[in-house]
């Protein structure tokens, strides 16, 4: 075959080259960009500092409580601090929860003796208003049992959620999605069938002896009765009794519900240049559980937004898209922070192109997950695909899935939702217990969640998802 | 196009549906058994319990003392009691180091007053015998600024090795790597030049007031003088104190190198039913520090290795090549464990095709890495290549590049050499530590790293490498 070229096919392939050049060269600048991002986040990191003065200063920051007005303020100043970045806060009211000081779970013995349980109540629930509330147990592994067992099996007894989060499960966030609803529904289903109180085994696939509490919800209508989460090594020790005989438990508490409180969201704005009415969010949820210091859950995700920008602004990158870190309000307890942003946002007429939550731990980073609720999501996922080579040397892999509770409501505007996924072996060591503090948490691993977010960010802010 | 079929183009259909068929069924039952390896690793897993008795009872084992005498019998005793596997001790004879009751670094202010710097003599150092060594410090930041300095620089001097691992670097072997010549040779590179001592900061990115031994070497011919450790948190401060002016350290130490002792590997084998000639090895170095528990190093290895064999029975697995679970003595203070080994291997003209070695701690694992010193290695790396889907949504990458120091010696015999690559993050923070303790392993990481092992062990024997 003779090759003739006419003048158009020399310049078409002239130009192909060009193309095909510059994006090689694109690559490269991406690369280089995006090791000099890990580079500042290992070598510089401020995310870890930051946490530490969040967790040691602001501990136990329950939405509607001193700690988080703590802490909302400690955000606005971080996030004030970087330059160019306006930093506010959102009003908000979230519905305070308040643990009192006396909180006592017994196992009552024929004698008399009496052995404590290590126990939480749970978020949200009722307490007994430090009167003694003594019944026999009835351990159940689900809310089926309950229905099962009806009013004559369950009235004037305590139910007890005993079934464990499976070990086998590789992630333990499915783990914790196949037992949580004892925790969440279980004190309001035994309620309707006339139980007194409602014990939940700790959610974790350790045997522990730290009490994990967590949300408790309440159906309409039904009188709300004590859910007190304990510890897992406690749980055997019950289940092991109960194997024996009749088993009586004690137990008072004194935690109540305190009405809505102001806890504002914090929200940092760096305007772009040339896309600015293209939003990409970065964030995770500022209120903790009121036990532990929130370090994993979620200080880190909060903590990894922050340091995002600050990471982008010192290599030198001037975002073409507005970049929002946002500081949310009341995840663990209603999510009114996440509800509220979303809804001024949409009234606002804003467009959040990206929103990535960082809200599983500040462990090794293994990857992100994407979700959109729109026909487009093909061809964000399609082109997000294309930048997985330059991420995949720092250990991240892309899927399809949920992103994060607090960016959920954002679901409507279309843009793409992601969260980011870190190594999930150790987090339901730590979730919602005392032991969720700054000591748990590694500075590199924490950083290296960071640097896989800001560099996503860049990502999307230079090429957009089109 | 009319479509006509011969009988043979019939035929060749037929058969290649039958061989599409049959691949596809062969991976679905290669994914179904690598499911079972990991639920069986996560849910009924022995290697936590294991390595907590080797930590709690057999702790700080250096080759040479009883300590690890007793780790080797609990080593051959676990490996005995899985059904068909033959446990035995192979001789080895290793230097012993021993760590003396005295250690003691001063910075001797000008007023006289002292302040202790936390430090641990370097494994093979010889010592002060007990008697103090007082003398100027002089820092430098490698060994070519030992040369530059000279005699005139040096003689009388202590000199002070303090080039930080690079915590810029994401793999933390990378930056352990680019640092740790100091300590190998560089007590004997200071006394090459008149040197009276070395002080060496202690290899971590971290912070952190845990000083880290690990082995030092001399040079023949040259007098050997104190090399110590001291903990990154101190060097900073000695170096803080050497840019305002002199510094005089007062140090004391009474280590010394006892001579050869009795230090066995342990050898597990599972015969093989077909294949019986074609050994695949898993295994780990059995000895550890003196400090701590050896828990990440390389308990972890070791008890994961047994675990390997202990799970691929569980899940009714029978091999046809010949497994040998290896734990090996001495890699911490000269490799006369894996040197040993394979040479009597390769004496007796076995032949090992493959070779996993995991010391590289007990964290979540992130791949394996393959080397080979054989024109074979192509059509290894190739083979393995094509079961990376089956190990992928376990976060399991594959990588070219080393593998471990243990197996490095079996390389002659051409087979493939393999390194467990876990998440390297952590492993820093607690290596040649009194850290390096059960408390600081998590169960499920460790039980992954094993499962990922007995995953590929079951691969090779099934398909072998060719």
């Amino acid at each position: 075959m003779t090759i003739l070229f006419s003048r158009f096919t020399t310049r078409l392939i002239f130009l192909l080259f060009c193309a095909s050049f510059s994006r090689a060269e694109a690559q490269d600048e991406d690369a280089l960009m995006i090791r000099k991002i890990h580079e500042e986040a290992l070598a510089n990191g401020k995310a870890y500092s930051w946490l530490t003065t969040l967790c040691t200063q602001h501990g136990g920051r329950i939405a509607g409580s001193d700690a988080y007005l703590g802490a909302a303020n400690f955000g606005r100043q971080i996030l004030g601090s970087l330059p160019g970045v306006q930093a506010a806060l959102q009003d908000c009211d979230a519905s305070y929860w308040k643990r009192g000081p006396k909180e006592e779970v017994f196992i009552v013995k024929a004698d008399g003796s009496r052995m404590r349980l290590r126990a939480l109540s749970l978020g949200n629930s009722v307490g007994t208003g430090g009167q003694e509330i003594k019944a026999e147990v009835v351990e159940v592994k689900n809310l089926d049992e309950v229905e099962a067992l009806g009013k004559e099996g369950i009235k004037g007894k305590i139910v007890f959620f005993n079934r464990p989060m499976d070990p086998a499960q590789i992630r333990t966030f499915s783990a914790y999605g196949g037992a949580v609803d004892q925790r969440v529904y279980g004190p309001s289903k035994a309620s309707e069938y006339g139980a007194v109180a409602a014990l939940v085994r700790s959610m974790t696939t350790k045997t522990d002896t730290f009490p994990h509490t967590g949300v408790t919800v309440y159906k309409d209508q039904v009188v709300p009765v004590p859910g007190i989460a304990i510890a897992t090594a406690d749980a055997e020790l019950l289940s092991e009794a109960l194997k024996t005989g009749a088993v009586t438990v004690s137990l008072k508490t004194d935690c109540q519900v305190m009405g809505l409180r102001p806890a504002p969201t914090v929200v940092g704005e760096w305007k772009g240049t040339s896309h600015a009415e293209e939003i990409i969010l970065v964030g995770g949820h500022l209120d903790s559980w009121d036990v532990g210091q929130g370090a994993h859950d979620d200080g880190s995700g909060c903590m990894q937004s922050v340091e995002v920008l600050r990471i982008l602004q010192s290599v030198g990158y001037q975002p073409k898209r507005t970049l929002r870190c946002v500081l949310f309000s009341n995840e663990e307890n209603g999510l009114a922070g996440g509800r509220t942003y979303a809804e001024k946002s949409t009234e606002a007429g804003e467009f959040h192109l990206a929103a990535i939550e960082s809200d599983a731990g500040g462990f090794s980073p293994r990857g992100f997950s994407f979700e959109s609720d729109t026909s487009k999501f093909k061809m964000y996922y399609k082109k997000v695909s294309n930048w997985l080579p330059l991420l995949e040397s720092y250990g991240i892999a892309f899927e399809t899935g949920g992103s994060g509770a607090d960016i959920g409501p954002l679901k409507t505007q279309k843009g793409l939702l992601i969260g980011l996924r870190p190594d999930s072996q150790r987090y339901f060591d730590f979730h919602h217990t005392e032991d969720d503090r700054i000591e748990n948490v590694n500075q590199r691993e924490l950083s290296l969640g960071a640097a896989a977010m800001a560099s996503l960010v860049y990502l999307i802010d230079k090429y957009g998802l089109k």
